[in-house]
């Protein structure tokens, strides 16, 4: 593997290959690296959560870390192009990590360097690490992910991670996906098509809740309504408490990439569905496999 | 130790051990510890000396850090809780240091994990890293603390660094406090309660500094008076300069946790008498003996 | 060599020997240092490029860094003076890069501390280890700096780099430099006196053209013309593209200091005369070399 660019990318194998490596990190095991690497995080899109499990996994490592965590600290406020800018880290650094908020910019990258670049999240459709700790989430809950039936709440028009976690659920067999979302914040109906599980949509969580092994959540975001009132009513339709809990099945397990804000009670932190903390622990430990991979021995 | 919470935690014999760890840093001998710990430093208000001398203690024990220096670099931003940062940090980090301008906040964070978790100074009570090296730095200069005349001088009122260091006094036994701040800038009246050495107040100057071993500036904030004309008075009268320093006693010491601004003259930092600037550096072998003490083999 | 200030401080003698250490480091032998060290970079201007691969340099040869990369990040915005600020930082670091806005600033930083101090640019004149850069990248091409034609293109009144270049210059003997730049964007008269070395002025970068080994090209900053129109005119007349190329000699190199706008067009980047992402690459090497010097065994 040279680069970490899309959840498409991904085979079964190679997936479970990074599981693998990833149980054995949890269990005290590091992967052999030359540990004189330097890392540089290119996150022109803050995010602390991202930013903080690749600067740990790459310490953990024993490799150093270098970049800048906002736009604000580049030269593109001088007007530099986002090229020379990567041209630049790439001529510094052995591995570029790299967060946009435009499509495709981690792709570009990769076609301008020859060091390895590892996509941390770019646009509205990608961030296949954030899907990896998805899925081994997932598969550590229930020791597999094909069969399982997967409810996805909430804003799943502009949710970069719903996106990157849908495609990369095509090398699985899911038994089923539930789609729940308001209307003006549905799937975008391109995403459809290459869909090869079945899925649902619907508007009315109560419907699919009873049904779901797995629950995502998504933050929704006030900024998407044009109208207050629409937002605290959709906001109070797929808020996740402990009554919501209660009409799940027993093993269920409920995920949510983080940050949260009021989708899930705090009240649900303490039940044994709620899964994630753990998803998020598990960040260090896929990206020091995904690291491994790519600048391994 | 687990934890560095408050300055009351200390017990007098916890101190004297610490400055000994400290004492064999300064002549270069390093604590053993395990070098593969990485260090969160979470810091939701900015403080460039305290962040630096963290970093450079933890850099110096072979630890690597991680984290941020200022709130806007946080998903706060995005209305995460302090307590899920909190645990997100804790989940990738082997220890967390936290700043926070709310009381609390370290003792918060200290209960919702399992890593040790030091204050970095946190409303406006505690700063108990930065009393440690106060106090180490007196006993630097007078080979102990109890006995001594200690006067506390300027914005007793808001002043973080002034009540954690009345605090960890009460360990010891100085033979008096001298208080000296304007009427609207008087220590708090709930302090004076726990006090276990005498004290007096006032707000002459002049009064004490005759009698004064350790005279204890801070800074004046220009913010906390309504009136610009009473601010400079004030600002004056508690002014330290090569003519104040004549009417101490010859061994007496000036301390200032930094950064100053006016309130002690450019002129007296090369008498005998400034140890503003060793204070400052004792904040890496304080902090690094702290280090070596909650994360030690 | 303890502080690197200043380019006219360099001994041709010094800046081979930097240049045969930067060799060595390039063909991957890593100069003897301790590894243990932390430095300090302290940037009170921002500067993406000059900072990482100072940054980078530091940890390639096994030290760690702290410090900040904008004064905001510091105490200076509580009116912390610059003096104190480094009196701080050099008590906790064992190396002080320093970039500041001020001319002197590094200087003054040297006099207030023992430890070494390397000038990362300050003010309008220095940048001493960017014109270390761009002398061996020169000198990797062609073998010499002796003897060379260098045309030096745009904002020759405000640009540092080439104030600081044009210094260092004088421990060489090039053949001519042409100095090529809008009336309004002359050298300043006083710079003028210092050189030892045949120049000559025009605003016409086609006269020279032809004669240059190196054109080194400078950003030229919209802020400093009163009027669009003259901006759009002075832009348009030094940008360097293909055709430029066609007119110069054929093993002539082109160099900037990088960000580049349009001053470059993407075009030239192909051809074999664009040294500039080189000459960007030389600043790890180059700043390694700098540290084993100052910092070595």
């Amino acid at each position: 593997m040279k680069n970490v660019i899309s959840s498409s990318d991904f085979t079964r194998k190679e997936i479970e290959e990074i599981f693998s490596v990833a149980d054995s990190i949890k269990k005290g095991k590091r992967p052999k690296v030359k540990g004189d690497k330097v890392v540089a995080l290119a996150f022109f899109e803050p995010s602390t959560r991202t930013f903080t499990s690749f600067d740990v996994a790459a310490k953990r490592l024993g490799f150093q870390t270098t970049g800048f965590r906002s736009e604000h600290e580049t030269s593109v406020a001088k007007e530099e192009s986002f090229a020379d800018t990567m041209r630049m880290l790439s001529s510094y650094a052995d591995c570029l990590v790299i967060r946009h908020r435009y499509d495709g910019a981690a792709k570009f990258a990769s076609q301008i360097t020859d060091k390895p670049v590892i996509n941390a999240g770019d646009g509205k459709r990608e961030h296949p690490t954030q899907s990896l700790m998805d899925l081994y989430t997932i598969r550590d809950a229930f020791g597999k992910i094909d069969g399982l039936t997967i409810g996805i709440v909430g804003d799943l028009k502009y949710g970069r991670t719903v996106h990157s976690l849908m495609s990369m659920l095509t090398a699985f067999k899911p038994k089923r996906v539930h789609l729940v979302s308001p209307l003006q914040l549905m799937l975008p109906r391109n995403f459809l098509k290459g869909l090869n599980y079945p899925y649902s949509e619907t508007s009315d969580l109560g419907k699919v809740i009873a049904d779901v092994d797995v629950l995502y959540a998504t933050r929704i975001q006030k900024e998407r309504f044009p109208d207050e009132m629409e937002y605290n009513k959709v906001k109070e339709s797929y808020r996740i408490d402990c009554e919501t809990v209660k009409r799940m099945k027993e093993r269920a397990i409920i995920l949510h990439a983080l940050p949260r804000i009021t989708e899930i009670a705090r009240e649900v932190d303490r039940t044994k569905n709620a899964k994630y903390f753990e998803q998020a622990r598990n960040g260090v430990p896929i990206r020091m496999a995904l690291f491994s991979k790519v600048l391994g021995a």
